[in-house]
């Protein structure tokens, strides 16, 4: 079917469309302006600005922390007391946090056991039958045996008797000030390693640049040192707009990010990070449940007799979650020719314009149409004869085209 | 080399195309179809139901849990115990995940020493020489030391000696039905924060017209309550088509998905989150190994000679992994400029496809092409004068062309 | 405004370009090989190279570890001591790490008192007055009394005394080789669900056709066994060209990568995973701080006054992240039509590379640029008649732009 003339016009043959020069230097700026325009968006925009002939990639990372700081408390309950960092980091490891410990409710010596419950709207009965025996619900420290005892020797209030750990935990009441106030002052070391795998670029956040004598003192700043990867946790804090002694109390959780933004185009040594921070919980305690951050953990100890007990810890303090993000981008064909294409189909929309503005408005109109319309009117065959058709007209078309027509 | 004349013809002159208009109703039906097509492609599918005029991110997430839920157990061994939160949540905090135990299997009073390994066919022995001193594997209880020993006082099975915490642990009879059944009934409390970087939005879980009045006592229901926080973990295990009690004896993985895509260009309130559950973990154990989800961790005590003693727990349970995903989109110019320019393109398609049917499909297409094309055949030179070059032409090109080519 | 005229010419006329077909081989082959070159691109490298047809989303994943192995070391200052799973693996679970500990330093009951502080240049002393009360910084063991003291009987040195846990820690000599030298035999089992929400296509990394008799026995190799999902420790590292005992020594942080990349237009059978390794953390002291990888914890003792003493232990161990990326791939008609369309529009670029080629570089240019523009001379309206408008021309164009147009 596809014939050696057919072969040889497609080969050798080279169409281009016929275009029409209209001399009018209105039209002629305009659609200069317009192209301008159009080339102005892509380069400008698209090429310079949002980086359009780039591929991008997502981060993938991977953080190790470790705090430093001792504190000393004095309390009637427990005596002076130091604190160091296996006493307050809890869990000791965790892979892009580390929680540190401000605020602490103790309940020493607990031991399985009847006792009567914390008193509240639920709990406080008058008689016996107020206590059912089997209940529990999810706020309870134990089942209820049904009994109900005093809750203490110095009140008259009696509660539904349980069975927990023994003596349950009273929480209503927060140190305030928050008992590890010094935590402020405690330095935690952010260690991040991240990697792009499309680029197969990684980078750590400690600079190749940076020598040990200078990590071992320093303390990021902003300004002054802002690779340093030993923050101040006051200042992590008074970076969010937050104050550290009131968030202390509660606890809360605090973001501190590291934004890894890299232009691989450039050289390996603009890929830096950038740190900020925030603060992650709701402070408004109106319009959320168990404000602040907190959990329960007990340490487990055994007597001579083989009898179980342990010390329940309600710890209030500040998680600090690392979260690192960003993006890298290097050059690529793909996006570049995606933006490239669009950009000449978007040069069309100059030629609409101006056909719009030549065909339509200007005092030329119907003489421009002419010379860039030609109308193929309907016809009937006569004869076809070297290499040229002869056609019997048909009637011309209704002129009223011409001046009806916009 | 840019002449004024150059110049001033480039920006006073204004190309346009010439075109030939056929009035055939049959073509320019097809072509205006083919362009609706296109246009109905473009702006229904791509613009309206893609959102191709948007930009999108990935969401940064935070999350804290909470549990809480008492339970009784009482067995012979262990005798009425209570187990609370503090027990069995392990470990106390964990950034995107938490465990709850729902079975165990408790080795008390571990003490380093030596003692008869655990049977099975690797470790029975008849004779010593059956085993070999310091062989250890990668499933045993401790480092062989040689001698065969009896397993224990009421059986004549006979295993290879063993130097590691004695007695050692023997996992081979899972409590069935599962020891802490009663978790099912437990409640996790989720607090989420996300933040989309690109377009600096943020937003919690926890929904700002939500107050705590109804967050102290609500429970997630998918119909009733869909932005209540708290999970009743049967309610979590069921949604996702399993049975709770089946899956607390070997433990398993369930995720608590939250889905935060989000149409940044409409009001804040409409981006919320959407809640689903799946298990993670294989229940079919002829294709995995180690089914459920189990670890092991101890419980240290020193006794009044200052001997170590451990309480071996292999805690059985379901570990919850909260994972939060989601894009949020909001309007930009690149990709609206890219897919206005993808489309203009495409509109050629149009003009391809009718040429084809005008050019070779209809009786008149000879006539059509007269039309069209323009032939410029090869000639030599004559003059050039009064703004019009004279050649002499060729020979005729062969009309065969026009009746072949198809 | 828009007449029925207008309408019947806009859905019965169908408008396409006029063409002028210039006849020249050089020409038509350059325009054919222009086109082939683009067409080459988009099929080849857009289409089928980088899958151009296909959308894309990033992967959701959820793992689950297990470490298997015991070892045994002796120590005057322990004696013989076996360590297993609940021994050094330090959280007993975490979300997407594992930590095995592989050398430490211990520091046997600790209780809070008096001490001599651990001597440095800062806290050496040499009478009363070097040492402040109440001093304290982040590398402090405790709170100084102001006292200065003998750091031990068998020398001469002073340094301040603290309030702290005593004995101080004396973390100078780290254990060389590493204490627990045989974590190199050590096993982890990595179970691993990934799930691509877009396309919600979710596996395993435990593949369907693996059965549980093989998983019971089988190590990990890249090229033998390169689905098996049980890793032996030493391999890991030395995959990543690294040296097991000497990372043991100070620690170290390893990644185990697993790689999804999934074309899911192909079988499911086809997306499996694929593991890397890669060492994490410096090992390049002179630019660090903290090298290797260690943390601190300890565990609580009561004796039976009810004092509480402490076991410190410097934990350095090698954690190993799992890391989990990739991408999937599913045909999707908007980036299908968004290169098509890029693609036709860079088709442009052909004509404008021959039009140039023809219009100045040929002998013939003149000739052809007559053959494809028409110049619509400046003209006065003389009258509008029979469809045609008649106008009287101005002066012809001056010809020099004919010669000089370069």
């Amino acid at each position: 079917m596809v014939s050696c003339g057919a072969l040889h016009s497609f080969l050798f043959e080279y169409d281009t469309p016929r275009i029409v020069l209209i001399r009018s230097r209105k039209v002629g700026l305009i659609n200069r302006a317009v192209q301008l325009a159009i080339l102005a968006y892509v380069i400008g925009w698209v090429f310079v600005w949002e980086k359009g002939y780039q591929e991008t990639d997502s981060v993938v990372s991977s953080v190790t922390t470790k705090v430093k700081g001792v504190t000393l408390t004095n309390t009637s309950t427990l005596g002076a007391r130091i604190w160091d960092v296996a006493d307050y980091v809890i869990p000791p490891q965790e892979e892009n946090a580390v929680f540190v410990m401000t605020n602490v409710i103790l309940t020493l010596n607990q031991r399985q056991g009847h006792c009567p419950e914390l008193p509240d709207d639920k709990t406080e009965c008058k008689v016996k039958n107020d206590c059912v025996p089997g209940y529990v619900s999810t706020h309870s420290s134990g089942i209820q045996t049904g009994e109900c005892v005093p809750y203490n020797s110095s009140s008259s209030i009696k509660t539904c008797e349980v069975f927990a750990w023994c003596p349950v935990e009273d929480d209503n009441h927060i140190p305030k000030p928050a008992f590890l106030q010094e935590a402020e002052n405690f330095t935690i070391l952010v260690k991040n390693n991240i990697w792009y795998p499309k680029f197969n670029f990684s980078k750590r956040n400690i600079l190749p640049d940076i020598n040990s004598t200078y990590l071992k003192n320093c303390i990021y700043d902003s300004e002054t040192d802002p690779f340093c990867p030993i923050f101040r946790l006051g200042k992590i804090v008074q970076a969010a707009g937050q104050d550290f002694q009131e968030m202390a109390v509660e606890g809360g959780v605090m973001a501190l990010q590291i934004n890894w933004d890299c232009n691989l185009d450039r050289a390996a040594s603009h890929c830096v990070p950038k740190y900020s921070f925030r603060r992650l919980d709701n402070k408004d305690s109106a319009h959320t449940v168990s404000p602040g951050y907190n959990f329960r953990f007990a340490k487990y100890y055994k007597d001579s007799n083989g009898t179980e007990s342990r010390t329940l810890v309600k710890a209030y303090g500040i998680r600090f979650d690392i979260i690192v993000f960003g993006k890298a981008g290097k050059f690529d064909v793909i996006p570049t020719m995606i933006n490239i294409g669009s950009g000449l189909a978007l040069f069309g929309v100059a030629t609409v314009l101006c056909d719009i503005v030549v065909l339509y408005f200007m005092k030329k109109k119907y003489y421009y149409r002419e010379k860039k319309y030609k109308y193929v009117e309907d016809y009937d065959l006569v004869s076809i004869s070297e290499g040229r058709v002869k056609a019997k007209l048909l009637p011309p078309p209704n002129l009223e085209r011409f001046r009806k027509r916009m």
